[in-house]
């Protein structure tokens, strides 16, 4: 048990580290050769295109101007100064309603903190429990605060009732609220939006075959006749994998040969030479420029080849189409009906945007999908409660003796002092950290395979099976010391009112421990994102090796995006360690208080001027973040009612569980009453942006701007540098229509009202990111 | 224990009782003036309208044809006669699906029996565990065949574990057949229906008040903008509660005049007189036939005074409507879709059928309803735990000691020897009998309170909430002695892998409990339900009191309906009954096949001739029967799990486990790929149906139809016998269209292709039953 002073230590050490982050981050981000690291959010919107000021050469790359270093918080202000509205025309409305998580946490915890201090603080240290109980020798100041000073079977244990009452109202009056206000955002966002293709079209999966027509003639048919006066066009889905997978191949060679022009052309003296063998390591020695031009060729043929296939082939064709409307009425209708007796054929939902569809999905059959979740709910079962064995046999392998054993050739190396005391430090960590790390693209693979259809799909599925994954492993584990096997098999042999038991006389002897997570994880992990370490070195090489037009410079920034399946799920951490400790040991409240503020005021910073999200979801992934807040509501009461039970007060169990009964109605009105906003489209609305848009264009085309918006992105952009050229002039004539491209002003990136954001084929230009 | 022999003497009790259940059926149903209570249905289908003959005047209602008597089962084979297609036509499809439940039972029981007597039994019976427990000297012949004689730790458990793999896939492939039977016949029967007013309309509820408009007013304008094409007409809903209940009075005032009237034309000598006051017990003495003509004519005037109010005064318009549009199309598209921003308000949904409509709910609001269901959910976790702390109460007061204490004065009357011997034997067990009596209606009532809007979704809110009931107080009741209060708390102290246990040990020991208990309340029970014992005294008792005209006969006829809320739940709990016992006891299998066939036979029989729906809900409740079957088959795993680990062979247990995972799947998979068929409306069924119409009578005015379809009952049928003679000559006139009244033919109630069921206006002829 720490106590106080220790604590304090702590916090002084980790606050310095964030301190440190920050100096570190203000330093580098001033200078000039690292702007496009720092801020590639306004380059890619092109409100900055260079750095570089009139001066001496050497300030394009080293910031000489020592006042600047002075104010180096300055960015925070910054940061906090853009209006909402502003931000998210800037970055986006999931941009901005992510932000909103962090705020809705300091608008339930501050009140929260207050009142914990003013009134659990006092009722808890005025009580001599702790002093009385002479065998608990480790108990220390902190649980003086907490509710383990109180006597077993006091009255003061009303006290923490009412204030699990309170905390929880309190709670669900911010969530309603917030979940109004985001509701209204997302459709105030989706109908002050401008024309945009996913608005009119409507994903049709599974056509059923017939074997008189096409796929294509099949679709056109059935909603000619069932949708007479709203159907205007659709686009089939090709099956274009092994093309994209093709061209994904060139790109990567292209990337080489550009490597080794580059070595060429600044080391003349000697052509750069390669082995063709694997990694390089062996076979025959080539000149790596012939052979990487002979080698893109090669497949450039092979491309056209395939392209050709997919066009031609009706087995490339897959039984899915982007089915397009007249009006956003009539794609709001085939969206929420069933089309045919057959529930499972014709099955229409809305189009995700063009640059959130995730290709490689469209196609699974529905009784495919079906057995895929339940294979991945399996596997995700196991992977959540025995993940610990498959890394125990690793760690009992990666020992010395076991190294030695398996590798016998090795012992002499092993031998060696410092080589084999840095595998017995390090190995055995190794294999579960590598998990870890490993985990949210592991969980991200599942997602895939259970066939959904959209990145932001993806990705919020990833986000609940992560959040599992870390209340399973992270929270349980940590309050009941042991691998989630052991806690299952616990849980199984133990009776119903013990578990509760189990968790409440745990949760106050681990409140230290938290705090210091809370430190190390929450502001230090937060600081240190802030300086971006990883794409501030790849930019930099890549800088070096591969750069040699202004546009490979673009090419060459990673701005990253948010993250929702791993960001989210351990901001939802905090609300849980923030719920269950409220009434426990309010003392860790404030270190929560400062990770919401502090992670609010990075994530402002980097969203604005980082962050370039991949697509746009209006805010979808709501429901989920209310609801896992509401878990954590759920988990206080069940900790609190067996700890009160612990404490001689198991009378007050009813009371506890008729405010787990109300929580739980609580969730379920507001599912009924405001998710609906985030699933469904309202017709009254699709009606009024109809209206609108036939007085204010009435000749609008509508037909060719649908044409080609779901075309599958490996046919829009086809790789080859001259096209991609062709397309990216193309792109710049229209942005002519974009006013000003300003330079550069650092510091102050004033934000522009002019937003590009809402152009659905600016994305394009962005180089493309592999999903993580 | 029972032993085989005893369970032969109950079976063959049961199966007298039942025989002569039958044979007073034969005898009851061939007398003519029975006619009216053992084939009502054909009397209101219009195709029998008297069972008299020419002949002597007791022939009219004595059967003196002794032929007659002799093939005294002779209902049976006539019973099963009918195809299943004229069934539907001939009773609708919710009847004919219910007779489905029967015949699912006996899919799934006879190849499980024939299976389990094949390699189950002769697997126990060779087996020598019980003989060798000298201490458990109950045993009987049953358990040698049951899975208590496996000796524990026997690898034959493995013939257990894979009978349960083959009873469970049996059961799902009958399962899947049928509900795609089921969802087919529900398709079809929606597609060859004639035009029906619901399948043109939409309830609309909670229309958001707007001060200058009127309910009306606004929802016409709503869906102009928004449904500008298919839009019609609509009505607004009254809130005319206060008229029904004036004119239910009226109605039984009108019954009482009718009885002093035919009192005094019997004996002209004196006039009846009666008592104003309570009950007629004290007051002032009047003449009954003048009191009663005051106050009818009060009554009247009253209701043409409320009349007025109703469709006058703006606050008698409730927030709803029922809006109808051109064309099916334009109905399902409204009934899927959401309409506007808020999703509480204007919320629309499938119109029920006119008669199916519960009026009372149409009025409450959404937030209301959230609460509502709360309170009921709440208050349904207290009936069934607690229900039995207020019954023991009353038990207590019950006891002879406590009816003196509380009511001193009638200590001499209840000291009489016999008088004493009723109380203590009858009285304690009365309350039990009165409150299960009383169940279905209370469930009725809370599900009423909950806010659904039609008959059939009441029926099957409290049809879910029975079967709960039943679980938990008669199953599990059963299986753990003691009160569902008790188990609750057993369950709550006990782990979870020690609930299977106790289950799974107590389960074959009750084995003989429920064979009794499938003969008693199966067999027996079943035979008397064709005697039809209380419409058969009641309708003679109205026959003699109040029956004046042909007309007043028609209405003393009670035909009753299938009673969804309780017949099926009581049905269930011989499908959990087949399920768990099926691997532990396969003796109880055969008792549960006989159950289904009579039962099967039985109600056929009731549905050809008697039953009178009050409704169709075209199979609406089949996703429940399909889940509860489901939920039977979980409850057999977690039995064979928990009892296998008592028989120390808890490796088995992750095969089970796994079983019960593929079962929740299979539940899952069912629920997507058939439920929309019963919850949906396929926009291309309805195009194909709209343009079939079109083509057919292409001039048609569908308005007209529509204007008058949901007018409340009150107003259409107005209460005034001269207005009720007027609309029912009306529809005599239109039924001349049906070609033959055909006479009586007794015994072969030849069924017939002419429908009436589908016109919707016949109902209204039909005596108005309140709902149990």
């Amino acid at each position: 048990m720490a106590t106080l002073s220790d604590i304090g230590v702590a916090a002084g050490i980790n606050l310095l580290s964030a301190f440190i982050f920050f100096i570190a981050f203000a330093i580098l981000r001033l200078q000039p050769f690292n702007d496009r690291v720092y801020f590639p959010k306004w380059y890619l919107k092109g409100l900055r295109s260079s750095p570089s000021r009139s001066g001496a050469f050497v300030k394009k790359f080293v910031n000489l101007d020592f006042r600047s270093y002075l104010r180096f918080l300055s960015w925070m202000p910054e940061a906090l100064k853009m209006p909402e509205l502003e931000l998210i025309d800037h970055a986006g409305l999931d941009s901005a309603v992510y932000l909103r998580i962090y705020l809705i946490g300091l608008k339930i915890f501050v009140p929260i903190t207050l009142l914990a201090w003013a009134i659990l603080v006092p009722v808890n240290y005025t009580n001599k429990a702790l002093e009385l109980q002479l065998r608990n020798v480790t108990s220390s100041d902190i649980d003086k605060l907490s509710i383990s000073n109180v006597p077993d079977g006091s009255d003061r244990f009303w006290t923490h009732i009412v204030m699990a009452y309170a905390f929880t109202f309190w709670t669900c009056f911010v969530l309603r609220k917030e979940y109004e206000k985001v509701a209204n955002l997302r459709l105030q966002f989706l109908a002050s939006e401008k024309r945009r293709p996913d608005q009119f079209t409507v994903l049709v999966r599974n056509v059923p075959p017939d074997p008189d027509e096409s796929v294509s003639e099949s679709v056109e048919h059935f909603f000619l006749v069932n949708h007479p006066d709203t159907y205007l066009t659709h686009q089939v889905v090709c099956n274009a994998n092994k093309l994209a997978k093709l061209v994904e191949k060139r790109k990567s060679m292209q990337n080489w040969l550009d490597y080794y022009q580059l070595k060429y052309s600044r080391n003349n003296a000697k052509r750069p030479l390669m082995k063709t063998g694997f990694l390089g390591l062996w076979g025959k020695q080539v000149d790596a420029i012939d052979h990487h031009i002979f080698e893109i060729e090669k497949l450039s043929n092979e491309i056209a080849e395939e392209r050709e296939r997919v066009l031609k082939d009706p087995k490339a064709i897959m039984p899915a189409a982007f089915v397009s409307f007249k009006s956003r009425w009539g794609a709001a209708v085939c969206a929420q009906t069933q089309q045919v007796r057959n529930p499972t054929s014709v099955l229409t939902e809305w189009a995700p945007e063009p640059r959130d569809v995730y290709w490689q999905n469209l196609a699974i059959p529905y009784v495919s999908i079906s057995v895929r979740r339940l294979i991945m709910a399996v596997a995700f079962f196991f992977l959540t409660f025995f993940f610990i064995i498959p890394i125990a046999s690793v760690q009992a392998l990666a020992t010395i003796e076991g190294l030695e054993k398996a590798l016998p050739f090795l012992e002499p190396l092993i031998e060696i002092g410092f080589i084999k005391s840095v595998i017995q430090g390090f190995l055995p960590g190794i294999a579960l950290k590598l998990f870890l790390i490993f985990l949210p693209t592991i969980l991200m693979i599942m997602s895939k395979f259970e066939g959904f259809t959209s990145l932001s799909s993806l990705e919020r599925r990833s986000a609940t099976r992560y959040y599992l994954f870390n209340v399973v492993n992270v929270f349980l584990g940590s309050v009941i010391a042991g691998s989630a096997m052991e806690q299952l098999n616990t849980f199984i042999k133990q009776s119903a009112n013990e578990i509760p038991k189990t968790i409440g006389v745990a949760v106050p002897i681990r409140a230290t421990f938290f705090i210091t997570y809370i430190m190390v994880d929450g502001w230090a992990g937060i600081a240190a994102e802030i300086l971006m370490l990883k794409p501030l070195i790849f930019y930099h090489l890549k800088n070096f090796f591969l750069v040699k037009t202004e546009k490979d410079r673009e090419k060459a920034m990673d701005p990253g995006s948010l993250g929702f399946n791993t960001g989210e799920p351990r901001i939802q951490l905090y609300f849980l360690l923030g719920m269950v400790y409220a009434t426990v040991t309010p003392v860790l409240l404030p270190f929560i208080l400062v990770f919401f503020g502090l992670a609010y005021v990075v994530f402002r910073h980097q969203i604005i001027n980082v962050y370039n999200q991949e697509y746009e979801s209006a805010a979808a992934f709501w429901p989920d973040v209310h609801g896992r807040i509401i878990i954590a509501l759920l988990v206080s009461h069940v900790t609190l009612i067996g700890l009160l039970s612990t404490k001689h007060l198991a009378q007050s169990a009813p009371l506890l569980v008729a405010l787990a009964v109300l929580t739980i109605w609580f969730y379920t009105f507001c599912k009924a009453r405001y998710e609906p906003a985030f699933v469904k489209y309202p017709l009254q609305e699709a009606m009024m942006k109809d209206t609108l848009d036939c007085t204010r264009e009435p000749n609008f085309n509508l037909k060719p701007y649908l044409q080609n918006a779901y075309i599958h992105p490996i046919f829009k952009d086809n790789g080859d540098d001259e096209e991609e050229e062709k397309f990216s002039t193309k792109l710049e004539d229209e942005s002519v229509l974009v006013p000003t491209k300003r330079q550069s002003r650092r510091n102050t990136p004033v934000p522009s009202k002019i937003s590009g954001a809402s152009s659905p084929s600016l994305p394009e230009v962005v180089p493309e990111r592999s999903v993580p």
